[in-house]
């Protein structure tokens, strides 16, 4: 299959699977060391609208080692719709404490047995589980150790413990086929995934998890529900489209944009070593293209490093208490970074003006949202709000080229129509929500994205800016 | 009012609010040391209904230094229908912090402007915050210090920092002072309780907080719903009653419940100090007495040391992802007690006689349960499983005792009734749960309930045995 084709079909199937939200799935890569698991997680999640998709690497946390082992993987499941990509995940720990010796040979069979019942459990409640054992050669290894550590630039993606796995390398291959032999099952299958260049080893990753998601033949999907039927639209695609070329020349923004985004990485990689906490919300109207912003930014950042957070209506877990408490609950630790696809303002935007929270409860969440925001900049927090506006025909112009192409229209709902009937409502909440929400380190950035290129830069250039506003100053 | 009144009230008073689900209540307290909050709060608990209330006195985890300050508190508050204790709470750091020097004066008024936008908030949410500064004079604290000093068996109640605080006696007032001017609010009311004998200081703690569940002038309460109308049950009461109290003589049942507690409460402490984390799940038929079973355990136990979780239908988060979620996220951290009233074994039991999961599912579930309670073992964790079973006979008696009874009405609900009719298939369940669910570690205690007395004793005395069973081991 080729790249292009496989990466709409594989996107297509991750959007079906959060649609209907009856499975989730998780993707788990484990073996040697050196082989790129990062890398290779990292391009995989920019093949996924990673709204709907959250990275596993880190160690356990003393809240975690206080309870049984297996506690920090059950709090770490993916809703149903999700997929969760983990490094090592429940397999790292056996294996290399047992090449170090470390663990017991039963106690390592033990611990095989209680995978194979967990991945089973997970199975029967409809999370699928596909397993990667990266492999790599012994002298292949050496190789690439050895030129990253002769690399400036790279050298610091060696750990401690990559020249000691090398060392052990006949130990982990044969524990590693052990382990696989113990926990291979039709419902979480082992793939070996011998070291290749990077781009033969993402396609047959992405193929792979593609394979996974359409595995079990489920009910075939029917027209996304909310979308209003036929619209003509394909006068104002014409309409839109060269006027947005025109906007920027393509080859000048892709330099740009490349810029930002190297910028962008190398200022989040001094923020997770300074260990700085990142907020950024995202507002803006429908089809501003909060979506498109993210992903520029997203595309920068390492995917163990972030996590974006959709926000929709409650749970009802988030019903019984504080409003404000949905948001409290996703804050991120120190030197990650959490992203708002919506934020706490819809407080004072859409349930104001579709009157889902009453007049006192909006009025009194202006003052509310500024101690929040005072309470993260106060523990050192990095805030980010960005406002992505549009003009209303040029909003028209993209609901309808959405109600015309097939693989957007999943995106147009009939909640979209309904909204722009209440633009001048949302105007009169947005500019309140400007003038009470302003704060010294909590400023609102206005993108203007009625061009789609310029305002992805500004997107970069504003959460670059944040950033290095904060890393200039000393502590 | 006397004392048995009040308590007849609060906890009316209490259940109103558990089932009306409007509110949430906090209770804080702070003040000076050795004014015995933990003994005031212990007691109080013991007056309210524990199922419907949380302690937290406990410093911040690695998880929760790596957010922003408040974090640790939104994350703890009480869902609405449940009243939160704090000892200390958001006053403790900044008044202690300032005592000693370490936290300047303009930061000290930040945080008590913090604490104004943070109770306000909750107040306008819903959640009613009633502080109490516990007061005593700095002879009187110096004599009690002594006195504790002095007693072999109550010393170990001495922390390092009483001394301390002892002697910034004149500071601490002054800060109190300052503190309780700038955060006293209508909502949020202060409350000075000077240190006096325990009983008068419990029954006036008792009355302030009966005052804040019943002050709102709410909307007065119907009848409770799902209450069969009229049982004529008067006879069956005469019938029942005597039959009980003559089953253990009330004096000797007196003494060996108090004899089993004291066990319990040194053997609670010995859990705690060694970091052994306890799970008790409590199963049984309909008015079995599982509550009362439940009660006289936690009435030995520090209300610092455990948290009870009811278990009833899972939350829209917990459908979301495998069934099993909803007992790991509850698992208790290291020296910590967990007691669930019903537990896991729904699956088994209600799930499987109502058809509330396919069969395919709970058949699966015996292995999950077997495993996941392997897990805790595992960690070192004591489980302690009771089934608490009444005859047929006996269960009628208690239904309608407690139709006639007015505040005993509400625990008794056309589902009782309606689980009556399914003597049969729940005995079944039970018989397989029991063959199926038996292993080392983990074996069921059968709790014959027709006697309460006997019952409660068992209970007891089988949480005593697994306790000391662990206790007697080395690590």
């Amino acid at each position: 299959m080729r790249t292009e084709t496989l990466r709409a079909r594989l996107l297509e199937a991750q959007l079906d699977l959060a649609r209907r939200r009856e499975r989730a799935v998780i993707l788990l890569l484990t073996g040697h060391a050196v082989t790129h698991k990062g890398r290779l997680v990292n391009e995989l999640n920019h093949w996924l609208d990673n709204r709907h998709t959250e990275v596993h690497a880190l160690g356990p946390s003393s809240e975690e080692r206080e309870r049984p082992y297996w506690w920090r993987f059950w709090r770490r499941l993916p809703d149903r719709g999700r997929i969760g990509i983990f490094i090592h995940g429940w397999y790292g720990d056996a294996l290399f404490a047992r090449a170090e010796r470390r663990l017991p040979p039963g106690a390592f069979r033990d611990r095989l047995a209680e995978i194979r019942a967990f991945e089973a459990e997970l199975a029967a409640e409809g999370v699928v589980v596909l397993k990667l054992w990266m492999d790599i050669d012994r002298p292949a290894q050496r190789r690439h150790l050895q030129a990253l550590q002769e690399d400036p630039a790279r050298a610091w993606q060696l750990s401690a413990t990559d020249w000691q796995r090398h060392l052990q390398h006949a130990a982990i291959a044969a524990l590693g086929r052990e382990m696989r032999d113990a926990t291979a099952a039709d419902h979480a299958p082992w793939r070996r995934l011998d070291f290749r260049d990077p781009a033969a080893q993402l396609q047959r990753v992405g193929a792979l998890l593609h394979e996974t998601l359409a595995a079990p033949p489920v009910a075939p999907s029917g027209v996304p529900e909310g979308v209003p039927g036929e619209v003509a639209a394909a006068p104002s695609i014409r309409r839109a489209e060269p006027r947005v070329e025109a906007s920027l020349k393509k080859a000048s923004y892709a330099a740009r944009l490349a810029e930002a985004q190297g910028r962008l990485a190398i200022n989040a990689r001094e923020v997770a070593r300074r260990r700085i906490p990142v907020v950024l919300a995202f507002e803006g109207l429908d089809a501003a293209g909060k979506g498109g912003g993210i992903h520029r930014v997203t595309a920068a950042l390492d995917a163990r490093q972030y996590r974006i957070h959709r926000i929709a209506a409650p749970s009802d877990e988030e019903l019984a208490l504080p409003w404000a408490w949905r948001f409290w609950r996703r804050l991120p630790a120190d030197g990650r970074i959490a992203i708002f696809d919506r934020s706490w303002y819809g407080r004072v935007l859409v349930e104001r003006v579709e009157g889902l929270a009453p007049e006192a409860a909006w009025r009194r969440a202006y003052a509310e949202i500024r101690e929040f925001e005072r309470q993260l900049l106060a523990h050192g927090t990095v805030l980010g709000k960005l406002f992505l506006a549009i003009s209303q025909e040029e909003q028209l112009r993209r609901f309808e080229a959405r109600a015309a192409s097939p693989h957007k229209r999943h995106k147009l709902t009939d909640e979209d129509w309904r909204n722009r009937k209440r633009w001048d409502d949302y105007r009169q909440a947005i500019d309140e929500m400007f003038a009470r929400t302003q704060a010294p380190g909590a400023e609102w950035a206005l993108i203007a994205c009625d061009d789609k290129r310029r305002a992805r830069l500004a997107v970069l250039q504003e959460v670059n800016r944040r950033l290095e506003m904060r890393l200039a100053s000393p502590h």
